[in-house]
């Protein structure tokens, strides 16, 4: 593990809740009676901006030194990391640009402006402008903000595994979805180093299976990925991530789904539990209803990631 | 106001917590940028069992007397009230009976049995379950829970109004849903008491506006409602609730909504949010949107007093 990772997760969970929210741990008795495991979501799509992005981009912002801050930060996404890069540097009072690709939606654009921040056209497609914006922090001398390659933004997602430790202890198993892996990184960090007897089970759409297909390689991978309803963890990876070691070393167990089983776990968690997720978040879900029957009368802890799907998505999936 | 309910609304505030969630307030930046106002959601669907009601009958049950709780109480309900009245008692270890009309539907039961409790089926239809409640509870010396009509229920929404003036004391209005009354007369009970300048609003769908019929009519009327998104604040009243002198006394203005304006609302509530609510917490938004110019510039809390939509319905308004 990356040394001193636990310690620079202790460190976020310190300093990130002057602008974001610890989110609710919840017990289902649906999926726990359907199931016979104890099953408890954890709320991430309560976090500001609608999914677990803040807490990364949070303890970045924090991290960075005044001389850093005072020239301000980068970063390019469109989709949760853009809006909660917007939300915290308003917070935070830290300028910045979010570049997004020509001809991102309106309604992606949209998130970004509402929390108060005019994202700059810059390059034809989204991983284009990922490297347009690497460049253009460095000849600026700006700091650039990943979404998942940066040991400041893992530690801060990890603050999220510090939540689920601190409110059940005695957690047997969690299920996360992985795109970057910045996310599974920072909770299995944590909770490795705390409890290292819970398993940590790395969920991914079939359609977009990079993280497990590069741990299987030995070395990050890329693929020729289908479209997704798990459109916030699709995509190829940097080659150096630091996340790819990370996930091998804190991931016990890897299980791919359908878009079949995602769309029927959407339904189902909107149907019973009466609130929305994104396609990630039902990734996870998805991978645990499949392997449910292992976790019998056990604390499974399933993260709902995020909440952002579009109305035409939930249409057809519902 | 009835003498000593701010008193009780804060004795609440001293109790409840132990099994109920301190809700959100959060502020949208969408529907501020549309309107011109700052729009703050009380997000009282985050609650558990998904409505504000397990506020009022949790502070039932801790206001009865130790001989009381031994006795164990009674309701009528299928609801929100009924699900939440389940919670409740599991969580406090009070025993009780849930009571509903032949012929409810499953999911609705659902919803009580998942909270650990096997309703008791009584009465041809929900206002003779009512009455057949009250009777029962009556020969058997059991403590009857009235969803609405019930001064520690009252109180206990009353917190509601507790948390939105700790979170934004300078509110210029409170828009809700007005059903029986026990929400907007415990909100605002606590609120005139504070910061009486804040308007509080009462909104009710045209196809069931009871309350405000009554007020207009100087004492309750029953009237023949007709079907409403609103489903959870529809249908008459008792003659002798307390609510109607409280309403009269705490809200400042009334708004009636069309069908079509509540559908929109929860549209344009989902696509934007990214949250469920149901179609009386929509009842609360659309009367705020036709009247929206009258609070340009002021800080005003729209209510969403709960999340249950069912799957179809949901389908249905997107």
């Amino acid at each position: 593990m990356m040394t001193g990772l636990p310690e620079r997760i202790d460190e976020a969970a310190n300093r990130i809740y002057s602008i974001t929210r610890r989110t609710p741990l919840d017990f289902s008795p649906y999926f726990s009676k359907e199931t016979g495991a104890k099953v408890h979501f954890k709320l991430e799509s309560l976090q500001y901006t609608g999914s677990f992005k803040l807490r990364g981009v949070t303890n970045k912002l924090l991290a960075m030194s005044e001389v850093e801050r005072a020239k301000g930060c980068v970063t390019a996404s469109t989709g949760n990391h853009g809006a909660a890069t917007a939300f915290a540097m308003k917070r935070l009072g830290v300028r910045g640009e979010i570049l997004v690709p020509q001809g991102a939606s309106q309604t992606k654009l949209e998130s970004i402006r509402l929390q108060g921040c005019e994202p700059r056209v810059l390059g034809p497609e989204q991983g284009e402008t990922e490297r347009v914006a690497r460049r253009y922090a460095a000849e600026k001398g700006m700091v650039y903000i990943s979404p998942y390659n940066d040991v400041d933004v893992v530690a801060g997602q990890g603050t999220a595994g510090h939540e689920i430790l601190e409110d059940l202890p005695e957690a047997h198993a969690v299920f996360v979805c992985v795109g970057g892996g910045g996310l599974i990184g920072g909770i299995g960090a944590w909770i490795k180093s705390q409890a290292p007897e819970t398993k940590i089970i790395g969920c991914l759409p079939e359609n977009s299976p990079v993280m497990k297909a590069s741990i299987e390689a030995g070395r990050v991978v890329d693929l020729d990925c289908k479209p997704t309803l798990s459109d916030g963890s699709a995509g190829n990876m940097d080659h150096d991530t630091i996340t790819f070691d990370l996930c091998r070393k804190v991931v016990d167990d890897w299980l791919l789904v359908s878009e079949a089983e995602i769309a029927n776990a959407m339904r189902l968690y909107i149907q019973k539990e009466h609130m929305l997720l994104e396609g990630s978040a039902a990734v996870a879900l998805a991978g645990f209803l499949k392997n449910a029957a292992r976790w019998k009368n056990q604390d499974v802890v399933i993260v709902i990631c995020g909440r952002n799907v579009d109305a035409a998505t939930l249409k057809n999936i519902l």
